[in-house]
């Protein structure tokens, strides 16, 4: 028998990541994504859509493509908690009968987010903590294998069948010192590379940069010499980086104490993210700082802190100039804080090279430059392997098919040409699909 | 009675530095260095050059334009010891009659350049250690101030006269934590700050880049994730950067042990630097490392480790392409050693963007390319600040005058840029010139 | 007696130009410009903002720079129509009791924009001819000289004093094949060369590129290819340029109806530029093509339309993604008229690289994505000098002097770095001023 | 029975282009091509190389992909006279017994390159105008469609079998106002869109283009600025393109003439192909300018010219930077011409995005801008199709499947990309393959 990989959704874009490994009888949903970009200018219209009007926007993933194969599907995987990976859960999750598998941080943000949209799901959660495994079925048995990313508990997911095994790697990077959470789980890799792995399904989304990924504390490093070795005296220090970064974010607590100022975290994801990673006893933040959880409670704490602002560090969402986050509010002034000149402003991200998402992010920028305000950006270390990271993934897996997924077309040619570098033939070795097809491998 | 400073040379490129302050009867040169994108043009017609013709080249500065206040000059004081800043030396410094005053590891470098072009000078050497002051005449005194910068024992040279101070940066950045040597001396730049600066020229290579520059700890940590996080075993790693980074040599030799390898150094320009940091006692390598002077040595030794090469890091000279290069020429095939397909080879440097450098790195890493290696490039961070750190410098420093130098027209106006949103008016406050002018500060 | 130059505005930006020309007892005042950028940014919050709010928000020139001379003012003159160079004119013209000189078109520009502004101004407007001059007193004289620019009749200005002349470039190009209009009166340009030109202020905004500017006959046959040579049947086709652009639109008309298809031009700012230059028989279009004047008039003419879209060429306002534009109100689908997928949208116009303008275009371009429109950008050639351009002016004037404007600092570095090239010293032969500054000349 | 693609070589690089169709017991070879790059860096050592020598260093196509039906081959056909299309038949077009079909420009070529290499074919020539078909065979027809390319005399290539047609562009462009020759035969290629196109094999060098490529009229008239609306009296003027581009000599020519001076073309390269297109009656050039074959009878000739450089404009080989044409060798002082300041040189190319030839170009712009010439670069308009021409000959042809060729990876999934927004299926309906795979039709 014959194991099929269904492309659902991220084989055209970065975002609504969907695949589905089917086998005999039965099948596996790995991740059930939002396309972010497009969820953004579907909202500016209305907040209510219904699932079918954003599949029909490309907003999640199209779950007709798989839908002959519907009753098969025994488990839903999610590899970690980012949206492209588990933001179509609430719309499409209740169409398969069967539980959810992932591990306790993304299960929590999981159901953080059915919360938001006021959904309730009867599939099961069923936890499971990265290296280790969980049997599905009599024929198949799922791992998660731990990995460094840019939020916790990422995980690759380690499909096993008695025909061979798939990895699907989510989001991952190699990362030689973590600020939180164990190394990329290499002596593992090393084993299944061994155990006949039939097909590896590669994250794309810098596997054009012809480079190694640098480690998280290549990030907090530069942080510090931002916060550290600058005039910083007298001034407001505003920090900024992606919510569920909570290994950043610790940084940004640690250096904000090191400096010796009091630190303030604001905003409602910000909030979230860190309620999730406390309540699994991954980190303790709120001991150490103050948590303003929206803006309505910001206004008037900030106004307070406005009068002593040299005394504090602020983190607040709003890194990618969302319209409606704590930083763009502020600049924008309505909050009741100042930026004076001289305040450091820093973006500890990239900027996702969306249109929409970019305007946002260049209004912000713009209006703090007006304001004379000391701008730092790309003060960030990617979570994303690069091409030379997949390169050695891929001698550890040896695996006999690369099939790249979470890319469009151009990120998918670069891993393709690498695997091509590597021997793998087109179409033999390395596989091109779309949304919407399948390939059979045996 | 006012002062005069003379801009001979890198105000319209970056290479040849020369200015010249003048007081009353006296005179003090600083820095006479190389162009070096000329002088390889020039050498490549003809290696034995005279001072007129390499001026006629526009490859060193050009003396005859303070040469009515010849006799005047009664120092020459070095902020540090790259080509650029001390260069001309072996050709011009003959002219005045006066002492060369630097840092130790920059005289060790001067004397070891002289002895290379078989040149004897008849001034007088005074090392001057950083962070100390030597007074050259009853009314101008010289004081070294430490900075960091991508090589040993660099220094911000603070001319003081009676009539106010001039502070010449030399290349310097701000660095949390070097490798080696102190963090700038940011106490002592805070008094002198007190102390009625008259003038602040500072180096503009960098000042179109709106950020800070980051520690020279950053540069170590992505060699680390590229030696330690990857998969090295069984094959060849090579290493290259500037043979003058002291520091950055230093994290290679300790990453190498780290790994586990012997680490060899080939190239006689890293025999150079190397020998003048241990004679000084800066660093010790030469009892943890072998270290091959040469061309002529490595052929033999490198046929040698050529057969097991997966025990060896291999630091070499060729950073840059340059032709002669230890690098070079195994990637041509001319010294008995191979490139084997995943072979690493690691470029700690950024190419300088001029064509026939750019060119020459180009052909080496196509040469490499074919040959299947893995190349790893812009492992580095830049030793000169950006445009934030010239802010904090001039916030230090309040001067009443900003020049900027060591740059090309764009370069310079980036900095004069600065300094006009900082409140310096044009041609009142900060000043743009041109090679062979002068200005009247007072 | 000598010449004092005030740098009023349009020196450390790209708008808001405004240069005083002052000698012995009178002044001329030379262009009174909008800072485009900072005006939208304002207008977000209000509508009705005073010329103090204006200069608060650096919208507009401080005329407070040049109050102790207020008196002195004895004429204003206006080198073309574009808003950088006459937006100004409504808020601050009315300080000055004297004339406001200009070619026919400027003239009729500015009436039309003082009518949507609902401001009177009782200065007399002085119509003078390209080519010709008006003696202001028995010591200034001006004369405008023909060049050829992106919009009718703009002029450099010659300003003739006994002390010597300044020419005042205004925007402009050297074009052998402009669509309409002469060339720049380059014959007039060499006779003024002997004539003592004691100061040339050239138009730096594309200083930096090393190239010649193309004719407008190149984006003609850009946009001819794109037209005629294309599988237009059967399909929409939108263009869209800047409104002022006669001779791009003249083109647009000509090669719509040699296609085959009725040309509709749509808007309000069309509509302007169009009445104005018919008004002075520069074009007709009027008898060849429908003009819609507004949105409100369009909704139901682009009912029609859109039924039979194949049969029409549409060229729109929107070309920069201006909200309220007709483009980006269609693109919204706020017009009736359908975006079908394969429908042409060509954008013959650069985007103006400022952020919010930036931010627009994109949002624009990405919706014309998502339906599949085929989109053709930058079908354009600038009206703007380029350095090599400038090297010809230069030569052909021999200035004594030349002071760069129209722009930042970078752009105005390049200038002056030709310079340099060109044998003028830094603050000797070539300046770079702020605004509020001014130099005397002798 | 089925049709049988075999892509041999150019689907990994842009060059060695071939591709073989094979049809039941026959098969027809399409172009046979060099790859530029390799072959340059292999000639550095050594220029009498083997056909094997040259396989494996990748610098021609490895023939034996295809060795198993190397009887079947029945014809050789060459869709153009450009290198990477036959620069391979000297080595390769012995090993297959069969004619060889090209137009008669093409085989010109073809005579004259075995020439230079000193190597005779026993292969047939078989000339064949464009617009006209050959049966090879009862089964296998070639018809060469005309098309605009930057040579003359440029096809594409349909193969007519009874199963169905492939249709093979070559490199090729719409142009509606071609300097030379007819328009591509778009007529022609909509009735071959309805006679059933089993495969289209696009060029896929500019796919990554957004846009259409615009007509070599463009070209011209950027050229026609340059010469004829600056200021050029009094100075040299250098002009250099690629040497086989005939529409471009010939607006070289004309325009030179219309300014007024005496045409002189400069080098081996440049009388080679101008040969050809004078003795096929394309072009007439040698009564009206003068022609220098090679450097050996330049330089006598150019010692006269350089001292009234003023009446002449030059045409030189050189245009790449190649160390041994003329205009290197005048830059190099080799050739007793010298380049004064404000001399006119133009290079109405691109440069070729290679490393080496990279290298060469930057040390030939350096040493120019070192002599103070005025330099102008990129005064060009593309040969190949963009995206959106591309798109439109989909539109026409309405091929069964898309088979990128011409063009690595990333380029051809550029055009991958735009055939899955056109509705082809990946896999299915567009391929990207590699050397030495095939792909069956049916």
């Amino acid at each position: 028998m014959a194991i099929k990989i269904h492309s659902v959704g991220g084989f055209e874009e970065i975002g609504r990541n969907m695949t589905c490994v089917e086998y005999e009888d039965e099948a596996v949903i790995l991740d059930m994504g939002l396309y972010l970009d497009k969820y953004i200018s579907v909202q500016d219209n209305s907040k209510t859509l219904t699932a079918n009007q954003l599949i029909q926007e490309d907003a999640i993933p199209n779950p007709d493509y798989i839908r002959h194969i519907e009753k098969k599907v025994i488990g839903i995987v999610l590899s970690h908690a980012h949206l492209d990976h588990i933001g179509a859960v609430p719309w499409i999750a209740k169409r398969y009968n069967c539980p959810i598998i992932a591990t306790p941080y993304t299960i929590e943000i999981v159901k953080s987010i059915l919360k938001d949209h006021k959904k309730k799901l009867s599939n099961e959660f069923i936890p499971l903590n990265s290296n280790s495994s969980y049997p599905l079925s009599s024929n198949i048995t799922i791992e998660l294998v731990n990995v460094t990313h840019s939020l916790p508990q990422a995980a690759m997911i380690h499909v096993k069948t008695p025909e061979g095994n798939i990895v699907y790697t989510g989001d991952y990077k190699f990362d030689y010192n973590p600020i939180i959470g164990k190394r990329t789980n290499k002596k593992r890799l090393k084993q299944i590379g061994k155990e006949n792995v039939l097909a590896l399904m590669p994250d794309s989304t810098r596997a054009d940069e012809e480079r190694k990924t640098y480690s998280e504390t290549v990030a907090r490093q530069m942080l510090k010499d931002v916060l550290l070795d600058m005039e910083t005296q007298g001034h407001g220090i505003i920090l900024t980086t992606f919510s569920s970064h909570i290994a950043r974010l610790k940084s940004m607590l640690e250096l904000g104490q090191e400096l010796g100022r009091e630190v303030v975290f604001v905003g409602r994801s910000l909030k979230k993210y860190i309620d999730a990673a406390e309540k699994l006893k991954i980190v303790k933040f709120s001991n150490r700082a103050e948590i303003i959880p929206s803006a309505r409670f910001a206004k008037k704490r900030l106004q307070e802190i406005n009068k002593i602002r040299e005394k504090y560090v602020l983190i607040m969402t709003g890194n990618q100039g969302e319209p409606d986050a704590i930083l763009t509010r502020v600049v924008k002034d309505e909050l009741s804080f100042n930026i004076f000149p001289e305040d450091f402003v820093v973006f500890s991200c990239i900027t996702i090279p969306t249109p929409i998402i970019q305007a946002n992010r260049r209004v912000v920028e713009r209006i703090l430059h007006n304001k004379k305000a000391r701008i730092f950006k790309d003060v960030h270390v990617s979570g994303h392997a690069s091409r030379e990271d997949h390169r050695d993934l891929i001698k550890i897996l040896k695996p006999k098919h690369v099939i790249p997924c979470h890319g469009d077309m151009n990120k998918r040619a670069s891993l393709a040409k690498l695997a091509n570098e590597m021997g793998y033939k087109m179409n033999k070795g390395v596989h091109l699909l779309q949304n919407g097809q399948n390939i059979v491998l045996s």
